[in-house]
Parts: structure tokens; C-alpha cells; sequence
């Protein structure tokens, strides 16, 4: 039964359930369903697909997410870097438009559902930690810059193409003759009007005496109303007719049965992309719920939390949707609104699945470049080049990884730019790593403290050397600490003893062990003791299983003030240089 | 002339150069030269490339060597990994006996030189770390199994090939009803001799009153006489007839001048390979030298090393050679023959140069077979399986790498594996670093330390929690943490304060620092306070350059035993668990 429970979150709060809890859900669920329908219309044009699939995506998951995720308020459908990554992957094995191209978004939603799954059952859901905060911050922000970018087409009304910045500018420019003016004019209007929503609306709303809980939702149905205006306005004008392009015909139809493709072609080419948005997907979701969570003490279990959206993206995929995650902005709303759990999600696909078979012929005169503005207003405030300046003034190699980051990504396209700023990440820790701080101490007089020779005015001995190491030693410092001692003893020939002082040493891994061992022997051909000083439990339980201890020329003290009384021989002050 | 004499480490030792360094350096140098002849035809066997090729490859290396390099005893040449990695990486561009082949050879060691030169001139000598000692360990064992199963097809006579030890086995087999029996014969003799040498003639020797010293180089001599003594057999009883394949005719020339080809499809196909072999090579030399140096309290400068090796191969380059790098076994016979500057392997070369123009008609009737015994009995002494006991005993971390690498190398061949090996050795690394130790710390009563609860019988207080995080905490690491402090808050729900202890903690990247932000803004919301204590001098430095300490929902403390004197309230005894 535990065993369940810890599968089935929904049977820890089902149980549970109140009639006060209810209520509050469901007036949750009916803001966030109205705010959706305009939003999943977006994104699944973002994404390349019918409209449709926008809103299907955003019902079967919503309700396994209910079942399998841990967060209380997490809203889970299509979101603006997944779907431009959907883009970016189906794009290369079909062309949009097509069959094919709809079967792949379902095989990737299939693909995604199942490593998540993968990841959740083996609890390898640290995986995630491999995207540093510089890499997501950078990645989103020149996603962001993408996105908007490849909105412009539906704005401008022409057809332009591409998957990086360089492409977009490049097409765009070269249809900048066959802009079509109406569809401009629309596009300018509602893109003005909803960022005048953004930052001017709500504190109008509190002027005119709005509490400020209800003027924030009100400002999240901004989208809502620049729908209605647009679409009445276009079929008022019957604008299609001057080249206005519209959502058209929609099946009205609760989600269909599909089926993703099991062709192994097809599979190999989606596996790196789904591998790719399943990681990104969960790191997104699991910073938004953790963060919600932590308003009312409750917690989430990320490992569970790869199940739930693994789940979510199964559904997805068998009922004509495409890979989704939790998204930022839905559940902020969802929460503001007054969700207590999920079951506010399940209501949320109840109102989707009504609006799918009653409304969908209200939308056929929508104008895509109203969608493109609302897809281009929310994205822009993703854009933050702030995180530049933020790690240029804390760490140069936290600054390269973002600004590589953000360059590839808008240069070489998504993929490349996320993997590459993993990697980059990745080097520039071990290159911190690979030349740790280590510091010639002495002892600060009067007290057993040992400090920096540099910084204080300590005691030394000519004939003793004791070196502070300050980072766990692994193979790519371990011949830096070779190196490091071998200098010093040769220089200084005074040396009699040198004494390691392994306070902030956390692990000692094999290679460093047989740096310690030759170090240990060429100090031993100098006639040179060697000592450690402060070792860690941990460590020294390592260390007591291999020869080191037994041949070390020298001794293993527990603190370094026994080493240094038992050493030293004629002490000597020294001011700090 | 600072600066020149950095990169000249000649002009350093040139001047002091005294007679009795000069008799030293000639005695050892005789030795040397003796010993290179037939190892230099050997290792050209190896690598595919005529015997002359390996004769070559030792003179121009050496010299230049001599002037760049900072070890006083390294010898420089071809060496038995590096031949097996050049006959891997031209074989796949070139057909063996070809001109081609002959100058793929000259570009990898153009390549190679170029990219060590790079290296040295950056001073990114450290690269060469993350070649982990098992990985290193692991790779020479599996290259030592390749190169004497390479080498079986010379004992038997046979035409056999392949790179990896399945198609090595495989293609023996296929062969072995063409065994010539006179080759095999002599090849089982030799190589049995040679083991009998190696193991049982230096003891003989001291038994007969022979010193130790002397005995030690007369047994590197061994070669020496396999290679007379199979000469004059086969020579007096015709063996060439019965099919034994042997040296044959070896032009008497000095080393020719030559050119590398610069063709930009050979130079793409080998610029992997040369990179491969240019670390590996340094790796070898490096360690070496530093074992020589060490002895005599001499130090080596491995950045200058990257020089000295890089001019050495592009030295070979030029004068028909092909990679080259400091060797194990020429330089003990170089140190324990009494050099004591790099000027014996000035008169190594002038030896060898001697030999190639006067000597090479004496080797015409050398068999193959002959050189591949002395190949075998010298890689299988470094093959050693121990690394794989030692690794299981001491972390199995350690062991995955050096299982992985050996299997790797022995079955997709040398470059597969080590670049598996390093992959490997990251993650793993990254994998242990990315769930640090972290340790719930009380007072230990009657002191001011503070040790982990489940060990040590300490003093706790129900509203102050306080974790010791035995790690840096970086991107891989910093929602581990953010996980861990959420889920103890949220179970322990009296807890008022969150203590943590940064005794261990060498660093805080920009990731960690966000985590760290959300940390604090999470548990300011469920109204516990966020504390800092023992924070490190240059960790402080970074933080004070951030917002965290301003808006921290706490204090930082200097030392942990105040934090706990100014925050708990109602301490209570609390047993180990």
C-alpha cells in the first residue's frame, strides 16, 4: 500500500478531499481555462501543428499529471521552449503541414513520456543538475529571442522559414516586399495592447479600486480579450479575403485515439531531441513547482515528479498532442487563483475538453498574428540579459557558459547551444578544479590556529613546509599537487618535513592516492618527510585500506597543532608578505 | 635572456657543461646507442613503417630534445604505445608499404608536434590530467595485449592483421594452417631467451660476482645478442629460402630531409590521432622524467616539456621519423648508465647516425621474428592486471574506469577506448561530487566542536537544525542540496532555524549562489531563519559581492560554536543512533 501511495500521490490527497477544497478548485479551474484556450491555440502554431493540438495536449496530460505528479499546483501542457524545441526536432524529419510531421510530434511526445518514465523509475533524476542555472538562464533567454523572432513572419504575414537568428533575419528580410499591411496593422495593435496589459493595466485596475489578488488575474485574461477583438474585427472586415491569415476550420472533437510511430528511423532521429526536451521540460517544471510548494511547506518529490510528467507526455502522445511540461505562467495563475490540488488540473481538462467540442468554431476567424503576439509578448519577458552582468561581477567561467550559451543558441539553434553550454560547463569546473587553492600556513601566535603565511603574521620553520590543500584531490589536480610540492622542495633545500593539511580535502580519489604514494617516494629519495594533518573520516577510511599510511616517510596527526609541535624546531616570526 | 633561457633550458646546463659531466654522458651514451639499435627496428615493425624509419625517428628527436627539453635523463624516440597508436591511426588512411603510408607517418608527427608546441606555448600542460592514473593504468594494459598479439603473426610467419584483439584472435586463426615453421621456431627461442634474461640472468651474473649496476645493464643487452645471434643463424643456414621473412636491405643513409604532407584531408583525418597521441606520449614522458629528476632533487618543467616533445616530433617529421616521445626503458638504461645532461642523447644520436650510415647492411639478415620477441617480452611487462584488485579495494568508481577502458581498448581499438576511459572517469567523478556528504552536526558537550549526530553523542536543539556540507557546492550539487534542506524543514516542523556549516566547502559557483537565493526566499517564507557559519576567506570574498548576505533570513557566524550559542534555546542531550 506504501508502496502505491509513494507511486500514486492521488491517493494520499484524494482521501483527504473537502467540499471547502472544491469549491476553491474549481473557481481556480475556471480562470486557468480561459486563460489556456488562446495560449495552447499559440504554442501549438509555435510548434509548427494544427491548432487543435494545442488544446488536446493540454487535456489527457493535465489529468495524468493529477494522478502521478507530487506538486499541488503544477499546470501541465504545452509551454514556449518546449515547443519551439518540438519545432526545431520535427523540422528535420518532416515538413510542417504534413501527416508525418503531426505522427512525429506524437512519437516525440512518446519518446520524451518514456525517458522521463526511464529516469523516474531508476530515481536518476540528478541528471537534471548537468544544466547549471547559467546554461538554463542563458538557453531561455536566447529561446526567447528565437521564438519571438520566428513569430515576425505571422506578424508581417509572409512566409519566411528557418530554425537560428541568422536564418530567421535572413528570410524575413528577404520577404520584407510582400508584407501583407492588414494582417501588420493587426499585429502591431494587439502586440501594443498586450504589452500595455502587462505594465500598465494592473495599476490602472487598483486606481479604479481592484483588489490587487483579482487585478492580476484580470491582467492574465489580457490575451483573452485581444482574441475576442481580433477575431470579431476580422470576420466585421472580412479580412481573410485581404490576405489575412486565420486559425480557420477546427475539428470540434474531444482529444482523438492516435498512435505515435514505432518506425526505428524515425525513433533514432527523435531520441537525442526528446532526450534533450524531457531534461529541459523537467528542469523547467520541477523550479516552478518546488517553488510553489515551498509558499506552503508542502514539498515535491522530483524523482516522482519525472513519472508524473513522464505520464503527462504518454498521454500526449496517444491523444494528438505533443511533448508538454509544467509550464511557468499557467500554474502561477492556477495558484494565485486558488488551487489546493490537483484535482483543480482535472477540472482545467473538463473545461478544455467543453471548449474543444463547443467552441472551436468561434476561433475560425482568429488572425495567427494575434497569436504570434501573444506568443511574442510572453516570451519577451523571458529575455533577461541581466544574468550576464550578474556573472561577469561573480565567477568569469559562470559568465562564459552563459554568454556561449546564448550565442550558440541563437547562432547554431537550440540543440547545439544547450549541449555545447553542457559541456562548457562541464570543463570550466574541472579547469576551476584542476588548479585548487592551496596555501603555505603557519601558526597564528598564541592560539593552534594556522593561517595563510600570505595574509597573516604567523610562525614558520625553514625545515617545515605544511601546505593547506583547499579541494578534494582527483585526477585533474592530482599532478598539480605533484608538481606543486616538487617546486617547493627543490627550491627551498632547507625542507626536512612537509606536512598536508587535509582539513578541506572531502574524498581522495585513486589517482590522487598514487600522486600521494610518488610523491611520498621522491620525497623519501630527499631524505624529506612527509605528513598529513586534519584528515576527514571519510578520507582517512580510504586511506587506512591501501599501503600509503604503512610507507609513508612521516606521520598522520589529528590536528594540525600536534603536527607542528611535534616537527618544528626553530620556529621563527614572519610578517605577512 | 631570461625569457630565452626559459625556453632554451640549454643554455642553462651548456654553460656549467665539465669534463667529468662529459666521460659520464659519452659511457652512458655508448650503452644507450647499443641498446636503440634493435629497439628502434622493432618499434618501426610495429608501427608498419620500414626498419630504417625507427633508426631515423631517434637521432633528430633526440637532438632537439636535448636543446628544448628540461629532463636530464629522458631519451626520446619511438616507444612501443605510441608506434601501436601511429599503425592504428595511419592504417586507416594508407595501405602498409605505400610512400602514403610513409608520409601519413611524417604528418602525425608533424601534427602531433604542432599541437604539443601549442600546448607548451599556452602552457596548458594540465590538460594532460584528465587522463586519470586508471585510465592510464587500464590503457597501457590493454595496448600491451594489442601489441604482442600484433606481433604473434611475425612468430608465426603468417600475413595476419586487424586492430582490435577480437579481429587480432580471429585473423591468427584464420591463418594457422600457413605457420612457417623455421620463423616459428626462431621466434619461440628468442623470445624464450629473452625472458630467461630479463628474469634469470641478472641474479646469475651477481651470483658470479658481477656488481649489481653492471649486471643491470648487461641484462638490457639481451636484445642485443637475440638479434647477433639470429642474424648469423639464419644467415649461415639460409633461412630466407624457407620462407623466414627478414629485415632486409636498409638504405645506408643519414637521416634524409623530408617533407609532411599538408593536403587538408590527411591532415583532418589525423588531426584526432595526433592529438590522442601527442597527450598520451606527454603523459608517458612526463611521469618519466619526473621519476628521474626526483632521484637527483632535480625538477622538470612540464610546460617546457610540451616544447621540448613538440620540437622533437617536428623534428621527426622532417627527417623521415614518425611520433616520438620520452621513453621508459631507454631512459632508466640512460639515467642508470650515469647521464647527467641532456648532452648523452646529443652523442646517442651521433652514435645512432653513425650506425645508419655504417651498420644497416649487418642487420639485412635479421628476421622479423627476432624483433617481434624483443617487442613481446618488453609490452608484456607492462601488462599488469593489479590496477584492477587495487581499484575494487580502494573505490569502485575507480575500477568502472579501468574495466571499462581495458575492455573498451582490447575490443574497439586504442582510441575508443581512452577516450571512453576519460569520458568515463568525468562522469563518474561528477556523479560522486553530485551527493556530497552531508552531515547533520550537534555539540559535542564540554567542547566548542560540533560532530555528526548518527556518530557521536552530542548536544541538539529541536528548532536548530544544522548541516555540514562536505562538498563545494556547484551546479551538479546545488539542488541536491536545495532538495535536502526543503525535505528536513518541511518533516521536522519545529525547526526554526536552518544552520550551515561551510567549514568544507572550497568554492560556491553561480548555480550554487542561486540555489543558495532559493533556499533563503523559500524558508523566509515558511518563516525559518537561513545561517551561515565558517565560512572560507575567499568564498566570503564571492558572496559579499552578491545579494545573498543582504537579504539572508539570518546571520553569518565565524565560527559554528557561536551561531549555536546565539540560537538555540533549548538544547537537549541526544544519544547516537
Amino acid at each position: 500500500m506504501n508502496f502505491l501511495r509513494s507511486y500514486l500521490p492521488i491517493l494520499d490527497w484524494g482521501r483527504h478531499y473537502t467540499r471547502d477544497a472544491l469549491s476553491n478548485d474549481l473557481i481556480a479551474a475556471v480562470i486557468v481555462t480561459i486563460m489556456l484556450i488562446p495560449q495552447s491555440l499559440a504554442y501549438a502554431l509555435l510548434a509548427g501543428l494544427p491548432p487543435e493540438a494545442g488544446i488536446y495536449a493540454s487535456i489527457a496530460p493535465i489529468v495524468l499529471y493529477a494522478v502521478f505528479g507530487t506538486s499541488r499546483a503544477l499546470a501541465v501542457g504545452p509551454v514556449a521552449v518546449v515547443s519551439l524545441l518540438t519545432a526545431s526536432a520535427i523540422g528535420q524529419v518532416a515538413e510542417q503541414g504534413t501527416a508525418g510531421y503531426a505522427v512525429a510530434a506524437l512519437t516525440l511526445a512518446f519518446l520524451s513520456g518514456g525517458f522521463l518514465l526511464l529516469l523516474g523509475v531508476l530515481r536518476l533524476g540528478f541528471l537534471a543538475n548537468f544544466l547549471s542555472h547559467p546554461v538554463i538562464a542563458g538557453f531561455i533567454t536566447a529561446s526567447g529571442i528565437l521564438i519571438a523572432t520566428s513569430q515576425l513572419k505571422h506578424i508581417l504575414g509572409v512566409n519566411a522559414g528557418g530554425h537560428t537568428l541568422p536564418e530567421f533575419v535572413m528570410s524575413l528580410l528577404s520577404h520584407l516586399g510582400k508584407v501583407n499591411l492588414p494582417t501588420l496593422l493587426i499585429g502591431l495593435v494587439v502586440t501594443g495592447f498586450l504589452f500595455w496589459v502587462r505594465s500598465g493595466l494592473k495599476p490602472l485596475l487598483q486606481r479604479l479600486g481592484v483588489k490587487p489578488g483579482l487585478a492580476g488575474v484580470l491582467t492574465k485574461a489580457g490575451p483573452v480579450v485581444a482574441v475576442v477583438a481580433s477575431t470579431l474585427v476580422t470576420w466585421a472586415l472580412a479580412l481573410p479575403e485581404a490576405g489575412v491569415k486565420i486559425v480557420g476550420a477546427v475539428p470540434q472533437s474531444l482529444p482523438p485515439l492516435t498512435l505515435p510511430s514505432l518506425s526505428p528511423a524515425l525513433l533514432q532521429s527523435l531520441l537525442l531531441p526528446a532526450v534533450l526536451i524531457s531534461i529541459i521540460g523537467f528542469v523547467e517544471s520541477v523550479s516552478v513547482a518546488q517553488t510553489l510548494a515551498a509558499k506552503k511547506r508542502q514539498r515535491i518529490d522530483p524523482d516522482q515528479e519525472l513519472i508524473g510528467l513522464g505520464a503527462a507526455n504518454i498521454g500526449a502522445a496517444f491523444t494528438g498532442g505533443y511533448p508538454v511540461t509544467g509550464g511557468f505562467a499557467r500554474s502561477v495563475v492556477n495558484f494565485d487563483a486558488g488551487a489546493e490540488t490537483p484535482a483543480a488540473g482535472a477540472f482545467t481538462a473538463l473545461g478544455l475538453a467543453i471548449a474543444a467540442v463547443a467552441l472551436t468554431p468561434l476561433v475560425y476567424f482568429l488572425p495567427n498574428a494575434t497569436l504570434a503576439a501573444t506568443i511574442i509578448v510572453a516570451v519577451l519577458s523571458l529575455v533577461d540579459f541581466s544574468v550576464l552582468k550578474k556573472t561577469w561581477a561573480y565567477s568569469r567561467a559562470d559568465f562564459i557558459a552563459v554568454a556561449a550559451t546564448i550565442l550558440l543558441t541563437l547562432t547554431l539553434g537550440v540543440e547545439v547551444g544547450v549541449a555545447s553550454g553542457v559541456g562548457i560547463s562541464v570543463l570550466l569546473h574541472l579547469f576551476k578544479t584542476s588548479r585548487p587553492h592551496v596555501a603555505e600556513v603557519g601558526l597564528v601566535p598564541g592560539t593552534q590556529h594556522f593561517r595563510n603565511i600570505n595574509r597573516h603574521d604567523v610562525t614558520t620553520d625553514p625545515n617545515v613546509l605544511t601546505l593547506r590543500v583547499d579541494e578534494s584531490l582527483y585526477f585533474v589536480n592530482a599532478r598539480f599537487l605533484e608538481d606543486l610540492i616538487q617546486s617547493r622542495v627543490t627550491e627551498g633545500c632547507a625542507i626536512r618535513h612537509v606536512i598536508l593539511m587535509f582539513s578541506a580535502v572531502n574524498a581522495v580519489d585513486y589517482s590522487a592516492l598514487e600522486s600521494l604514494e610518488a610523491v611520498n617516494s621522491r620525497l623519501k629519495d630527499m631524505g624529506v618527510g612527509l605528513h598529513l594533518s586534519e584528515v576527514k573520516g571519510p578520507v582517512m577510511d580510504k586511506l587506512k585500506t591501501t599501503h600509503l599510511l604503512h610507507d609513508l616517510n612521516g606521520k598522520v596527526y589529528l590536528a594540525q597543532y600536534d603536527a607542528w609541535s611535534a616537527l618544528a624546531a626553530q620556529p621563527s616570526r614572519r610578517a605577512a608578505e
